[in-house]
This record gives C-alpha cells, structure tokens and sequence, in this order.
C-alpha cells in the first residue's frame, strides 16, 4: 500500500475533473493486445481502468485479438502451418481454432474479469448480429479476411443497455463462413463506425519516437499531417508504419483523437485520460 | 419439391392462425441437443423452424450444450479423461477446452446458420452478463458445476433488442472461474426463471412411450403428477427418468409447457407448434 | 378435413418464411371487394387471411365500398335514382344512406368478422379524424366526391395501437358534408399517402390476361411501362382499364407492389402473400 | 351579438379557472339525448361546449343512442314494429337499421359537428375493439341486448391520441351478433368502467324537482343515499326513477359526480362545468 | 359578485374558444412590469390571468425586472448612487442589492402568487443553467450588462416538467459575475430564442397611438414596417421609441406576435388573448 | 503543483472505483455551512467536489442558510433584532432580508460557482414547486418556521433533467408567506423524503470526539442506539447534541448514511466518499 496524503489523494481526484467532463457519455474504443494481453497484473489493470472509465461516464467499447494461445492450441492439436509472405495460411480447421480461441476463450475470460471488477460484459465477435462482415483477402491465404462493412447495431444496443460489449476479431459474411480478421484493423474500423471520441491503442512500444533509440523522444501529439511527413521522412518506419497508417485512417473517418499507449506501464490508459501528464502519443485532425 | 396444391397451402397456413394467436409473444426456450445438433439436414431445419417462430411473434431462446466436438478436441490435444462415476472430470485444461468448443465454436456457428435464414442472433454463455451462476458439484469432478442462480437481464435485453439469445451451458461465478453445466438443466432453469410459455426438449426419442417397445404408445400430454406415478411405476425408466424429472421441475418451477420432441424428424418443432397435429409428450400443470 | 402429411404442412409453412420477412412490419392496403364481400364463405376466407397476416407481423389496414347492400335500402325506401352519365346522382338523402349502409353496416359487420378471427378491429370511415376529403366532383352528380387529401394520422394511430382500420369509402370536407367517394380510388389514395408496401384488390378476374378469353395467359408481372402499352394497344381493355390505371398510379405514387387478385378463390390473399406460387396480376415500378 | 363589458368577459374567465383546474386531464363522459340531439341550434352548442372542454384540459367521451331517425327510417323501409310491455322487439332487420342509423348515420354526423369546432372525433360505436359486449336481455325482445361488459381500451387509446371518442350504443357479442344496448346504461357503465371524474347526462328536464310542477324546487346536490329515500318517498317518480337509479348507481360504481342537467338550454353544460352558477342536479356519494 | 346572466356567461366562454384553440401548446412570454407590478389588486388579476392561460393550454414565461423595491433597499442599506447619463452605476455592491431583490425577493414572491392561485411555479435567474449570458456594456456602468446568448434549456425543461418558470433579469457570465441587464431586452430575448407565439408588454400605456394626447387614436395591429414609418415619421416618439423598436426586433427574430397592452387595466391579458375584443397593440411581420 | 508519481494517480484513482459504484445513481444531500462556506477557498473546493462527484454519478442536492451576510444586512438596514431564547425575532422586515439574502444572493452565487467549475445548477428555495411547506413554531419568533411536508417533485425533475438543485432554507405555505427554517433540519428532511443514499454536513468539527478535547478520539462509525448511549452518557454533549440527534433522526427516517465531516479541509467530501481513509463520523442503522 502505498503512502499517499489525502491532500494528494484529493488533488488527483480534482484533477481528473475536467477530463471526466470531456469524455462523459463518449464512446472510447480500446484495442487490446501486447504485454497488456498476457501478464495477468497488467490485464488486471486495464480492467479496472475500463470499468473505471465507464463509471465515470465513458461508453468504452473493447476489442481484441488473440495472443499465444491461438498458437498453443495449433501446436497441441499437431496443426501444421505454413506460411505465404509471412502471414500463416488460415485453412478450415486453422479459422476453426482460431474462432474457438478468440471468440469462447479470450473473449469470455475477459467478460469475466471485467464482471469481477464490477461491470457487466457481453462477449461478442464480429458474427453476433452481423457486426464485421469480411471477405477473402487472398486466395492463398484461406480464411484469412478483408472486412467490408462494420454494423454498429449490436455495439450500440449493448451499451444502451449497460453492458461493456468486449469484441473478438473474428467476421462473418453472408455465406456462413468465419474469417480471421486483423484486431488492430478491427478496432478501428469500429471506432471510425462508431465516430467513437477516442480510440486507444495498447502497444508494447511507449508511442511514436522521434528518434527510435532515445525513449525521451516521444511526440506527445501529431496531426495527421505531420505523422504523414514523418512517414514520408522515415522518422516512422518499420513495424510502425501499419500502426500510424492506422491511426492516420481513424482520424480520417471520423474518430476524435487516436492514442498508442504503452501497455506495458500498469494502468497506462487512466493515466493517458484521467489525468494532466498523459503517455504516449495522440494523433489528431488537421 | 413436393406437389401441394394452393388450396392445401392455404389451409395449412389459416390452420396455423391459432396457435400463432396462442404463442405470440410469449417465450419459447428451446433445447437443441441430440441428432438435431450433429445432421446438418436437421440443423438446418431446426434454424428456420426458430427464425419462421420468431417472425411469427413467439420470443425464442435457444440453449445448447457440445455434441461430438468437445471429445474430438480433447482427443485431438492429447488430453485423456479421467470418469468418475462414469462423470468425466473437468480439470482447468478440461473446462478451457469445453469453454472454447461450446462458446467459441458451436455457439457461434449456430449464429450463423440462424442468421443465413434472415433473423439475428446473439452468441451468448452463462459468463456474458453474469447469466448462469454456478458452483462446484463435486470436488471430485472438478470444474463440473450445479447452477445456483440464472440472472435473465442479459436474456430480455438481447429479446427486446430483437436479436434471438444463443446460450452456451458454461456458467460463471464471482471470483472468475468457469463451469461446464449440465445443457438440459441449464434450459429448464433458463425457462423457469424467465417464466417461459414453452421449453421444448429436441431428442433423440419420439416423446414418453407407455410401451418403451411399441412407438405407437407415445403418450402426447402428461400432468405432472401423472408423470410421476409413471416413474413410480416403471413404466417411464432408465435413461428417460431424467429427462422427465427435469420436465416435471420445469412446469412446477412456472413454465407452462414442456415438450420432449423428436428431433430426428425435419421441422418437428414446428409440427408441434403450428399444426393441429402435434408430435412427441407435452407436460403440463396438475 | 383435408389429409396432408407433417412433413407437407413443414414444407407449406417454412416456405412462407422469407416472405412472412419481407412483409414484416410493413404496410398492407386491402381494397375488398366484389364476390369475396358478398360471399359468406369468400367473407370468412378473407378475414381469416387478414387476421393471419397481421399475426405474421403485416400492418393490414382495410378498405371497402358498399355491395349490393346501398341498392337495396334505396329500393327498400321507396327511393328512385337517376343517372348521369350511367353514374348515379347522389342527392342528399341519397348520401345519407350510402354513409349508414357503409359506415354503419358493412364497416362494423366486417369488424366484427375480424374480432372472431381473433384481432381487434376499429370501423372508421374518411371523416374520422378528418382523413379523407373530398370536394364535389360535378354538380351534375350531386354528392359524389372526389379525393383531395388523405390524412394517415387516425390510420397510423389505430395500428399503433394495434388496431386493423377498416376504413368505409364515406369522405368529409371542412363543411361537414358527407362524400361518396370511389372505394378503389379511396384504397390507392390511402396506400399512396402511407407509402404502403403493397395494395391488394380482391376482383372477379383472375388478374390482368394477355388473351382476355384464355385464362392460362395471366400475366403474372407488370412493370408499369408495359402496361401503359398493354392499354396503348388495346390488351388490356374495357372495365380493366380503370382498374389497371389505378395500380399503375398507385405504384407511381409510392406503392411497392400493386396486385390484382381473384377474390373468387378461397385464401388467394394468402397464396398470392405467403406461398412461391402467387396468384393473379403484381404491378411494379420501371 | 350581445353587449358584454370587458371586465364581465374577463370576470366569466377568471371564474372558469378553478372549475378548469379542477376538471384538468379528469375524464367527462357526456350522454347525449333529448332536444339537444334534434334541435340544430342546440346540437351545435353542445359541440362547442364539448370541444371548449377538450381544449381546457377535460378527456370528454360522448356516448350517444338514437332519436327518431331510426323510427323514420324503419317507416321508411315499410317495417312494422311489434311490441312487448312497451318495448319494441328487436328483430334481425331492426338491429340491422338500428345499427346503420346509430352508427353510420348519427355517429358520424356527431363527429362532424365535433371537427367543425376544430377537435378530431373518432366515430365508434360498442363493436369496435370489443369495447361493448351484450347478451340478450328477454327472448321474446329478440337484439336487445344486456351489458355485460366494457373494455376500455379503445377509448383511453382514442383520448391518448387525441381524439374525442364518439360512441354510438350498439354492442357486440363473442358470437358476431350486434345488440341493440340502452344508451344511458351504456353512458354510465362506461363513466363506471372508466372511473370517470363525473357522467354528464343532458336531458329534457332541468334535474330532480323537489315539486314536479315548481320548476324552482330543482335540488342543486344530492347524496345517493337522499336519492334513495326520495324514491322511496314518491318524491322522484314515474319516468324520473331509471334515470335517477342509473345516477346512484353509477355514483355506487366509481363515477365521482353524475349530473342530470336541462340539454334544452343552450350551453347548459359549460355553465354546470365551469362557473359559479351551475345548473341541474348532482348526485354524489354519501 | 357582478350580475352575469348564464347566457352571458356561456357566450364568453365560447368565443374565448378559437383564441384558445390557437394558442393552445405555443410559448408566451409576459414581460411584466410597471403599475401591474406594484398595485396588489393588479398584482393578483395578473397572476390569475397566466395561471388560466397556463390551464388551458398556453406556456406562459413569466420575465420581471423590479420595481421600486431595488431603490428602496439601496436607500435603506444608505448607499449612494451615481449616474452616467441617466443610467444608474452598478458598482459591486449594487449588482448584489440588484440580484438580492430581484432573484430573491420580487421572483420568489411572484411564485407564491403564482402558487395561491393554483399552479407550480419555479423562481429562476439567468444564472440558473447558465440560461443568461451577458457582458460588460460599457465601463464607467459597471455592472450593466448586454445580453449576448440565451440558453433556452432551462426554460424549456421547467415547462415539459410543468412549472411556469418565473424569470428575474439578471445574467451571468462564465467568470462567475452577475450582470443587471435591462427586463424589456431580457424578455424579448427570450421570446426570440424561444421562438414564441407571443410575446406580451404589460405597460403603463395602452398601446401605440396615432395621436398621443388621444386615446381613442389607440393603434390596434401594426405591421413592423409600418412602426418604422411611424417613428421615422415621429408619430412614436420619446419613450416610446426603444418600446417600439424592441417590439420590431423581437418580430424580426421570430415572436409571431407582439403586444404593448395597458397593465393598469385588470385582466388586460386575459382580453387581449382570449376575447374578440382585444386591447393595446400587436406588432405582426410584414 | 504537487510532486506526485504517476503509479501514485492511478492509485488514487482505482481505489476510488469501488466507492464510486457504491454511489453511482444514488442521491446524496450535501448540508453546506460553516467555514467551508465563507473561506473563498474552501468553498472552490466544495463546489469542485460536488461537480466531480455529479460527475462519477452521483446526483448531489445542496441545501445551504446563510452565513453572516444576513446579520450584515440587517446592519446595514439599521434593522434592530430582539431575541428570545437566544432566537433572533423575525418580523415581516426581518423574513423578507433571510429571503432575499439566501434565495437572492448566497444561492445564485452558489450557482455561479457550480457552473465555473463545470456543472448546471438551479438555484431554488423551499417556495418553488412548494417544496418546503412549513408553519408557526413560536407565535412569538414570528416568521420562524417549523418544517410540515417536503415535496420532492422539483427536486427530482432538477435531478432528472441534469441540473444540481441548490436550495436555500427559506419555506413557504399555503397562504402566500414566507417562513426561515433551520437549514440543518431542512437538510436532513429533505434527504429523508428523498430516502437519500447519504447525508453529508459539512462543519466546523471533525466528528464526533470520544474525548472533546483529544482530536485522536475521533469515532468513525456510530450505530444510532451507540449514538443514543454517548448522548445520555454525556459523551456528546452541548452543542453537539442537536447536530447528533438530527443525525440519528435521518438514519431512522431513511437515510442510509448520515455523515459529520470537517468543512474546514479542503475536499473533505471527496476524501470521506471516494478514497478509503475516509473523514469525520457516520451515523448508521441499528
């Protein structure tokens, strides 16, 4: 336990007022995934931070992928798979595991940690209600889908009637098929569906650097404009590129404010909201 | 295609008219278990007959359990069962696997194949909402649980929402484990708390036989009280007490009627409902 | 008692499936008419297929004229007509017992078939709640009317309330006078001005023929350009015009689907609504 | 145009105000007979009182019988009346004539007059939605029919949309005969059923006479219980005591005040209503 | 009590039936002021004219600036006043001497009035819900405020929750001062953000004249082109110009009408709104 | 600016989590007075509290007297005061400086101060919406009232509407006066006719002391029969005693918890209801 006065106590409680104020009644979409996804102290943490975030008045809305188990249960069922330009070929019993994995395992073991810090969740995928709907990417890939259309009904109604509505990547179409889906792809597509406040990213990366060695060089906020330019300059390069192109599209379809956060610093996500410092980097319009 | 004449589809249609009168509204909670789970011809069958009842007004809720495809993946993982009194004990792996399949897989896909035939449908467990409440049966079985309470918010909001609730018999409990549940008391508590017009128990029996040897003596309505001097007496035994007995507890707990029909015929559901015909054993107050 | 299997009635009653969807919910104009209102057995037949429709989720709203009910109490009265035109002048007295055999006989007798079929009916007629006016059409012919204005609100309202409005042909005008209006004209005003999904019109003819004296040369489907040249080259002729007019304008103004349907037949509401086969002549749009 | 001085115009409106009050979202169901339904002049001040009513907050119900349009039009048609202690038998053919004078004709003609003054009346009689349901009184009377009960729906649907519900007495039956009903029963019983703030019944005298022949013995109040003793005591007589017994019994059901006030004085309900002065007699409990 | 007759009576309150009729549902706004404001007897006559209005429909909002009251405190308490042409100074003890007698004394002692005669009223500011804003109108003033937005949610709120909202003209800011705006610009403000009906000026004049030194020259309707004629061409003159000239504007904004009606005479808003007759002088568009 | 860690603001903030899903919805009654409501800086703090506690959920209602600006006042008017019993005498002169001073002054300002921070307030007294309705408690303290019947109506449409009802002690009664109520009593009967979740007064104690003079001594929970035992004891004693007993009278009247909290450090409320330390005494059931 820590040591803090009642005059700090009262101060930080005063000092989320004004951020409170800014999101009540706002949709938040967070993307969950990283570090955040598998060490159990950081997932109780962001827990509390989204139930949390909804007593105070935000309409979070979660989505995520799958971590390690998807592999893990390949594994121990004896799948093999094999690969076209690194991404893993998704046949008909890999899109199987994978929809059993994320939508009956990851999703509901997240229902029921939210439900054990005192909210109430609905764990969906993206066949409830028609909510993603997808097509193939590729034929070489399988199973592996492009989403077309994002229905809002089943995320709306949820939260009209009080649940959080936690959302696993996995789209269906007309035909009956599933298809695997990219979480991060999901989670914006979503928001911008939504025209969500905020969509928060949970990375293992602390936000977009400035220079990639010197953690000190993190961009607090970048227009859209600018993230482009950096793109373009090769400041952002690598594995961050998808991650800002999706950030640049969020913004661009309509969603307020887009953050990458570390998800590895408990409770990253209160501090980004709630609080004057903030972590990470936000990406704006303009 | 079969050949009806136009005077004949009328007459079945207006012949409808009445019990669509008597259903409509009113909740029907539908066990989906047996042959009806594994034969796609049947499953397909049992999807539209729950689409074409909805549409005619009558609020369904679908409950299922695993067939086949929890012990395919056991065995496919390398996991061995161990029984106890011919009881499978559950441990965590066990329990992760049943989660996976029944929530992740069956569930899922029967939500699509409802949503193929026009309706919408919600892919729901006793986790989701805090739904089904469970404990542990026996320490001996391990995570096999004995529900102790059914919560129906999650079941009304996703009706009055329009979508049609598909429940997976995995139940919860407050401090974050999962329980695999008996599929068959799930639904008849399911009815039960939601004070249901109708459970309707698809199986792989025609109904209850007066002459277990003789599928002529199909008994079509049983009071409750009859039921029993029927079991007192033998002449319902074995296999069937059961399912009887959970009949009997339905229709005493509030539900007005319980059907055991046969699911191996198409449509039998439907038969039953919207025809002056009827098929399979109707329990009933008194 | 006719003798069809279980599995026909399965086959009759999961056909009607995606039509019972196609209709949900929306808006069905019945003009009725001819044989099918002044046979009892006809009678029942239809209120049995208006009661059934609204059961699947139609919103039915009925109109009528008067049969051969007007002449006789005109007769019965001592009452002689003159004709203009070959149109009967309606005077005052006139008026008046076309509004009470109307208003008061036909329209309260047809609610009271509704409501043993099992729906609740409310009679109204064009000047409740102000909802059809009419001005005079030519001195000549005294009151007969001619529509300027329907007004849905009472309609709307009366299905809100979960009423089937059976509205008599009887308009009004801002002077309190009482009109004789047109039943089929009153029929496509009100379905035009709902934006109705369909207007059916139960006739004497088995639809719009290709060879007036070959009944297998139904036309099934008209698009309202060809039937405008249908009439150009004289296929469709005589007392078909008027009515064909009717449809194409209806279907002009916002109708969906336009029918003309044999109301000699039993349920052939049904068939044309419910079933694959369909009955008579449907008008669309292009 | 009478000579009124402005502090008189508004003297009679600031003395309307806590009769307005009092009566505000209250149900008034008037009965509607005697000259007031016969002299033009009269008929028109009725309609202006009922809709003033309406606008200044009262839900009024107008229940109305017939006058001598139906004897003229049975003599019309040449159908002789028989007789039973006083009583005419209504046969088939006369209920058929009762119901399209009193519905069709009458009904409709009130509602007229109603949406001249600038409400919206909704023409209905007891067949409509069930609301009046009879059985037969005496079988030697043939459709004189017995209330047996009043469904109000219909009516708190019609006032809940704004409609002034117009009701003509004729009443129905589960077996789709029409029934020839008392009006005055019917105005009560529905004030009863509707547990009315109070039953208007405008009739041809100016209320209860202490003296029959000294029009200035009227009694302004009456508690039920004088009432009775009144009877008993010969003071109330002849033609005087169904209608004073229908007030006390309509008191005993639930209506809060039931006037007998002078139909033949133009206003005379606005002037009972709201001012000072009122006119006729009150029955109330106690 | 004066000597009414019935007919006298039943005649006032039905011609007052149109005027209701048109007003029933729309807002008014009264800026009440002068004689009407310090005379008890007036005081009353004009409490009970807004409660009538109120009962029969119209929703009245109550705007007051204060009377002698605020100059009697000032002197009391003995503090001084300095003027700059003609304008009173409001320094900071004056704006709280403003706002005490205002909000506190003269706008909770409306509501009692408001209350004695029957309806809920509620006192408000336009600090309350920020429904006034204001700025400085000039430095060496003070405290004098110029209105610059009005928020009409408060207004709109009390009304749907059925309370006449009483309204004292003093402003806020969103620095957290108070500002002392004039009562005549506050009401058509609010009238013109409320988009009402009417808009009411009890005065001490009885309208606009043609020829000041001639009441009879009383001007009844006045199209705002025609008034800016009038006061270019100096028939309005001297006070009666900014009158005038917030009457214009307030049509220009939006108030359908506006009335200049004389407050000495009692119920002179019950005449002017409800009785052929009418007083003062309405301001139309045109 | 304090110097605290962000691991420090997350804590703060998710232990306040479940203490916010404790009160989320649930009303609590703030009794404002004392230093918390003449020190400028304590009083920004309140008000912060307040907004960030409507913020979380909680639907506060302020009740506040006045402070020495009434004594002001009435010095600065050169009005004496007489005093019996050590209460002050109020004449009409004396009730019309309370009225106009709480209801005028120190409530708007509170209003003001609310909305800078954020909120929207509605600035009431006991008059509006006849909330407080009081009588005579001494004939010879004159306008000295005593607290007969508290309508929660506007209260709860303020609430419903968004709004932070802050009501001044000033009642009102059925004949147009105005009586000075007791801001304490008024607070705790208001917070018992609203079955308010808790009671909060803000003084100038820190609790209820053990010892009176050892500040270490402070009792944190008191059941009301504990509370009841101290009294007789003596253990509270003098002034304490009424404070104590309104208290004990809340919590039987319904208030859940009643809370003693000092006012004189800053955001005390926030640190008593949102963090787990907690501040002052609290009255309980049993």
């Amino acid at each position: 336990m820590m040591n803090i006065s009642n005059a700090d106590r009262a101060h930080v409680l005063v000092e989320a007022l004004p951020h409170i104020q800014k999101y009540a009644g706002k949709i938040m979409v967070v993307k969950y995934g990283g570090n955040a996804m598998t060490d159990p102290e950081l997932k109780e943490a962001v827990m509390s931070d989204v139930v949390l975030l909804t007593q105070v008045g935000v309409r979070v809305v979660l989505v995520h992928g799958g971590g390690p188990e998807i592999s893990a249960l390949l594994e121990k069922t004896g799948k093999d798979s094999t690969f076209v330009n690194g991404l893993r070929v998704t046949d008909d019993e890999t899109v199987d595991i994978v929809q059993m994995v994320l939508a009956g395992k990851t999703n509901k073991d997240l229902v029921k940690l939210l439900q054990q810090k005192g909210a109430l969740g609905l764990g969906l995928c993206g066949i409830d209600g028609k909510m993603i709907m997808a097509q193939q990417m590729d034929p070489e890939l399988g199973y592996v889908g492009e989403i077309t259309h994002v229905n809002t009904d089943v995320i709306l109604d949820s939260l009209s009637k009080g649940y959080i509505p936690v959302i696993a990547s996995v789209a269906g179409d007309e035909e009956g098929n599933s298809w695997n889906v990219n979480a991060d792809t999901a989670a914006w597509k979503i928001a911008a569906a939504l025209k969500a406040e905020s969509l928060i990213n949970l990375t293992n990366t602390s936000g977009i650097l400035r220079d990639v060695d010197d953690p000190d060089s993190l961009i607090k906020t970048l227009r859209i404009s600018q993230a482009e330019q950096l793109i373009a300059a090769g400041v952002i390069s690598g594995g961050s590129i998808p991650k800002a192109e999706a950030c640049i599209e969020a913004v661009r379809q309509g969603v307020r404010k887009v953050f990458i956060i570390d998800g590895r610093v408990p409770h990253s996500m209160l501090i980004e909201t709630l609080t004057d410092e903030g972590m990470g980097t936000m990406f704006l319009e303009g």
